[in-house]
């Protein structure tokens, strides 16, 4: 399936026929569907659809697909993304001192598993750069401290846009955003901790250790306003025992973390997530 | 979603055009699509799809859907299964001693979990009556020796037929049926135990225990002539350690058999799983 | 291991010399250790243990062993807990109009995983009622109004003693008991839902599912005066995806309810569970 | 726990006083238990133990533990492991052209969760040379081909010795190793897949891929003469569905590969593991 596909992701109120009338769109125009999937949300009264196929003998050239499906769409009252499997995404990864998620999405993208390119890593500390060298990617250390913010901010925008980056991912960056930065960026994937209760605040491993919490998690998530509190995209959990130390928690933790964010980031790239009512379908 | 709705089940060779044709048959006829997957395996090439649609609406009446159907689907060498949301399917269970996975499917079913009607139970032992007893459900005792095999095997399918039975579940009945029998049978799911390794043969759990696996776990399929080897519905698997007895290993995994049991007949009651090739796609 | 056995379950400041002393008390007076665990908590400097021996070829008698171990434990500062493996403890479960816990613990009673004698029924509905006559065990049904609380919860308090109950299981017993209630109970085991993130309140499935949580889970723990807050015994996990609807995610909660339930009550059955500072140690 | 530590494994038939007999030793010595655990094989009739105490404050000299232990379980019929967690063990990882396990246990050491020295990697293709190099450790590439895999077999376990290997970490090494080379190795640990059911021979992901499991697995254990059939250490499963490719499943493969097997080298590393009757004791 290394052939050229686009993906159309596809959300409207509901109505009879909408599922012929996105396949007639595609198939009039000579496309063969590789994958479509479409979910309702009965309470929303929504209809999300995700559809993908083959560019070869398709008749609309690029620049006139979109154009040509808002003919159909606008009267849905929907709204969608176009992509296209090429050329693949550009994604900067932002970090600050752990290098677990790092390491893990740059081995991945190495091995193939991630169809993107990643472009530049982000830091507020220059404890990656060995990193960053090692596997020959562009690495900028812009350090954040509680004078110098906003302008800092203002610095990694403009180096996103420079970059023209797609995708940001925070992979364990330590830092808050600001609102305002939050709704200039490219779309943003965070990972953060999880447990059941949860420990909001510092140190939630220690927390979780003191309360004999029998499952650890992590959550994947597309990063809002609202602080950890964006779409999830995909969560996992790890059985722990009083065994386990703070330490071991946070051995395992890392092992989720990892894990949890590969798989979120890989079905952003591969177009399978769709945001709304800051919740995701994920047609995975 | 307690309205009516229709599914269709197809596999046919892959070819441009297909959910798009399907699309249209309902829509042309005026029916709203709930649910639509579809799935292409490329080796094969051929296409598998689900399509659920409402019935309110619908301008052909039930009984001319599938030769209407049949116009479209034939051409395209396609197979094809039409269901009805209602009137429920019918379904007998088969046991033997064990209760575990009889009394989980009658208990689902109370709690509305299994869209069926319970017709019968039958069993080789008269063990379960009571149980069968306490459901209101008719219990039929089969007792199958050596040298009434086939005889009583005959007895079990006219039973069957008395019943109009559309689906057999196998709630740990532990009697291998005939190639003959099978060949004759409505749609069959058999539960049983899993291992890494396999550990085919007598007293598994035994087994299983000496050699100190780390997981156990149970597989619900479709019953065909090789025994054990028809096409997997779902599986799951629980973790074990050398703390674990055999009698341990026994009770957990007695407690996987029901649940994957269970999640196998409610995914078959709601039509939502194709099998083909000795494998199945599911549409869940 | 049918063989009648005791066990001790103790906690103390950590000292040289524990584990020898407390073996060498068994082993002086003849007893077979059967199982021994112990765990250190470095960070409290706490020294948990357990011990179970056979009591067949033990030269004390029973009403002997806990003032013979006090003469060991108390210069230590233990507090310790001494159980026997029969008779059974006494258990009553506690019932709104939810069965599926119910059930679950009544049939694992009668296939023998649960090492208790259930002794009552208590319910603030007559809804389950004809589930205890089945089993023929006591129902109680004890109405709690707004007005009648207090005078209702002493009703119940007074069952318990009647009963000589040794262990009360809240299986979906869906009122907050008061803290006077709480001090004065048997030690008391709930099951309630988990969710990442949590949803405290009401209608938690509802919420969890327009969040779109990818994982529910279960949390049984022990009650204290801190509603949902006492120490966690035992958790499990599902995962979940928007095309389960707020049906699926209830059904699969019940499903993860009742066997981390069960899970948890037979660990506390088999004297495996050691509460300290709102936390547990499962000797499992 | 960074304090040096002494740690016993120990395997007799059960009899009485076992428990007392040997935290005695430890305690008359003047060492304080920080770790104790033991297990009964009821049907073997066998005593397993894994006992651990701090070295500071202990009066017997580490060259004179063994020998003075000895006088106790000599006459116990035991076998028993002594080992100390200074120095820490010295492991030699085997590759073949795959370099996802190694990368992860490079890793994990890296970030100290493996108390090991990694002195050596030793591979039958000369292609992850480079990872060596980066991170500082010796590389061999013993060529091996029909016919001179006795030669070249010679020429690894030299170099074993030569490194004085403590451990051998077959870490996606291709190759079988003979019988005689699996007598003279150090303990060895591999890793393979797992299916349910089990796919020996070639391919084993095609053929699972055909077959339409919903569960891929891996397993590690200990390398035998028997080929994949030695003491299981550790094993996972993942779910999969018809929508997983054969590269999705080998992904999702290697994922679960390196994750089993960096949890069996570390309970190895951590003296947690006890072999015994082709199974072993996890002291986890």
């Amino acid at each position: 399936m290394s052939q050229a596909t686009a993906t159309l992701l596809i959300s409207c109120p509901d109505q009879r026929g909408l599922v012929a009338r996105i396949a007639n769109f595609i198939d009039a125009n000579g496309g063969n569907i590789v994958h479509a999937d479409q979910h309702l949300d009965f309470e929303a009264n929504r209809f999300l659809s995700r559809v993908e196929w083959q560019l070869d003998g398709f008749n609309l050239p690029r620049e006139l697909i979109d154009p040509a499906f808002a003919a159909i769409a606008r009267p849905l009252g929907a709204t969608w993304q176009l992509h296209f499997s090429h050329p693949v995404p550009r994604i900067a990864i932002w970090v600050s001192k752990q290098d677990h998620c790092l390491l893990d999405l740059l081995w991945r993208h190495r091995a193939g598993e991630l169809p993107a390119e990643i472009v530049a890593i982000v830091s507020n500390h220059p404890d990656l750069k060995p990193i960053a060298d090692q596997f020959n990617i562009d690495y900028h250390h812009i350090a954040i401290a509680k004078d110098n913010k906003l302008e800092q901010e203002k610095a990694q925008l403009d180096l996103m846009a420079q970059y023209r980056v797609d995708l940001i991912v925070l992979a364990k960056y330590m830092q808050i955003l600001s609102a305002d930065h939050v709704n200039t960026f490219p779309p943003t994937i965070n990972i953060h901790h999880s447990f059941l209760p949860a420990f909001p605040g510092a140190k939630p491993y220690h927390r979780a250790h003191k309360r004999g919490v029998k499952v650890i998690g992590a959550t994947a998530h597309y990063v809002t306003a609202d602080l950890d509190e964006g779409p999830i995209i995909e969560q996992d959990v790890s059985r722990v025992s009083h065994r386990d130390t703070v330490e071991d928690l946070i051995r395992k933790g890392k092992d989720l973390e990892r894990i949890v964010l590969a798989r979120a980031v890989r079905l952003h790239l591969q177009h399978r997530v769709l945001a709304y009512d800051n919740r995701t379908v994920v047609f995975a």
